[in-house]
């Protein structure tokens, strides 16, 4: 009982803009918290409001610098704007990253920014799991815009960035450019691409083959009827905010599209869809977790260790035992 | 039935012997086919025979060149070879690597020798999944080593390392050392430290910070009664076959040591219990999957995008719906 007036004070405390209650509530889905069931009911009402946005490139590319350029932009068109840094690739560049974050913070003091960074725990799912839960926490606190800034080398990455509303690539040039592109999945998942650091050589080839490649892929995002979305290729150098502004207005065209075609509600669809399964998925390793302590699991170790029992016969009647 | 009755007879020509054979049935685990499980109930009555050894450090201690020359010296002994690359990391160095397997493949056409790369599909838990089968597999077929690379960095590869009977750390001098060691979480699952390389500067310090951690850390891997293991940290020249027989006493010696101290039959256990975990995973995330084309779930979605119910409870209702 107490603990579920907590969440709610929580949550309305969030959505008056303290910063404390939206990095406490963001903790408890990273923690995976038993509260978490809590938490979700309580936001639930408030969320849908958010523009998402993922931000995905190679490490390199300049995605905190842009990042940081793309939050002054919104600010300065009078936007709330919460970033979630997904950043699992490394454990050495994290204390680095942390220290950009903490610099971010301390900025940001008029609670129109929130920034985290997102640890991946290892777990699998991790990420796939925890992140839709954190745009939702952000989402309920009336941020305007969320941002969603991954590494774009992964499977669990790309589906973080697939997730987004609007999802913009940021390439640099000189880094064996396109074919790299492709090679990582990122052109079938760019709504707007992006050649940052554009003050380097080879802006202009790089920028070429990538349109290039994106005329040669599965082609323009269908819409209704013909009315297709062809991703731009635009540039900057987000170090000093050049076409910063250029990619906020791409972004809020594609926002448009979106609309205008209905295919807002079904990437959102297919997002809650995601989201729903990773939460059931979890919820069934719960249970199996549940066994692992169990007398029943090491017997059926032992004997799949001694070769009397295939260890999927030792599965099946392992999730035999959770269905009653 | 002609489908099972294949399997049997893949199984038998693996055991012959057969690189192909072998080679199809780790496809199956791979694609996680439909036979798998047939595969696995005829693999299990000839598994249990093989070394497992783990082989992991971070890009560019020379994991690759130190597999090589560890697989010669095996050779040399007259023990037969499998050897699993896992390497998760990267899309960018999947080519490279690739063709430094192909022509080790070349290498030996002795059938003495077996050389695979581990794709990570990209699927949740697919590493952690794949790779204990294919273990399996090299297993049953008569390999006396298996021999697991992978990139020491990154959960899914400690899990996949910590699953051998004996995991070998690499490392390299002036890499960041020890501190890096520690970070990555490898001083805990090493039970033979090797620094390669060892005609660059910085080994004596390297090796040195090592043993001062392994001092610090947990302390000696205890067996029964005070008969504890301590991991030696060995040094070595891989690319000159330098320290590499020396790596193999180590290993051995770890093996009496486990076999001595009943903690060979206990890791294998542990091996097991999660390898049924994962295949008991799968086999429920299989059933969500079955209901992800549902109306059911796409029902669900909507509601949760129009703010009516809660990811939580539509979860309880799919997993509900599951234990029918």
């Amino acid at each position: 009982m107490s603990a579920t007036a907590d969440v709610a004070g929580l949550v309305a405390k969030a959505r008056e803009g303290q910063p404390r209650a939206v990095a406490r509530l963001i903790s408890f889905v990273e923690d995976a918290s038993p509260l978490m069931r809590d938490v979700t009911a309580a936001l639930a009402p408030h969320t849908g409001h958010a523009m998402v946005i993922g931000l995905t490139g190679a490490p390199g590319v300049g995605k905190s610098t842009t990042t940081s350029a793309l939050v002054a932009e919104y600010r300065g068109r009078g936007k709330r704007v919460g970033v979630l840094a997904v950043d699992p690739s490394s454990p050495f560049s994290g204390g680095a990253l942390l220290g950009d974050r903490i610099r971010m913070q301390d900025h940001a003091t008029d609670s129109g920014v929130f920034i985290r960074s997102m640890a991946s725990r290892g777990h699998l799912g991790g990420l796939s799991w925890a992140t839709p839960q954190a745009i939702r926490v952000l989402d309920a606190a009336g941020f305007d815009v969320v941002l969603v800034e991954t590494v774009g080398v992964g499977q669990s990455e790309v589906e973080v960035a697939g997730a987004a509303d609007t999802t913009v690539v940021l390439l640099a040039p000189g880094m064996g450019d396109g074919v790299q592109a492709a090679k990582a999945g990122i052109l079938e998942i760019g709504d707007v691409f992006v050649v940052n650091k554009a003050d380097r050589d080879g802006v202009e080839s790089t920028m070429r083959e990538l349109r290039h490649m994106l005329s040669l892929g599965s082609g323009p995002r269908s819409g209704s009827d013909g009315d297709s979305w062809v991703a731009p290729v635009l540039r900057s150098i987000a170090s000093r905010g050049e076409g910063i502004a250029e990619i906020v207005d791409a972004i809020d065209e594609h926002r448009v599209w979106l609309e205008r075609t209905g295919q807002l509600l079904n990437r959102r669809q297919v997002r809650a869809a995601s989201e729903v399964e990773a939460i059931a998925f979890g919820l069934l390793r719960a249970r199996i977790g549940d066994l692992s302590g169990d007398a029943r699991l090491e017997s059926l170790a032992a004997r799949v260790v001694a070769g009397a029992i295939d260890p999927y016969a030792a599965a099946d009647s392992l999730v035999a035992g959770l269905s009653n």
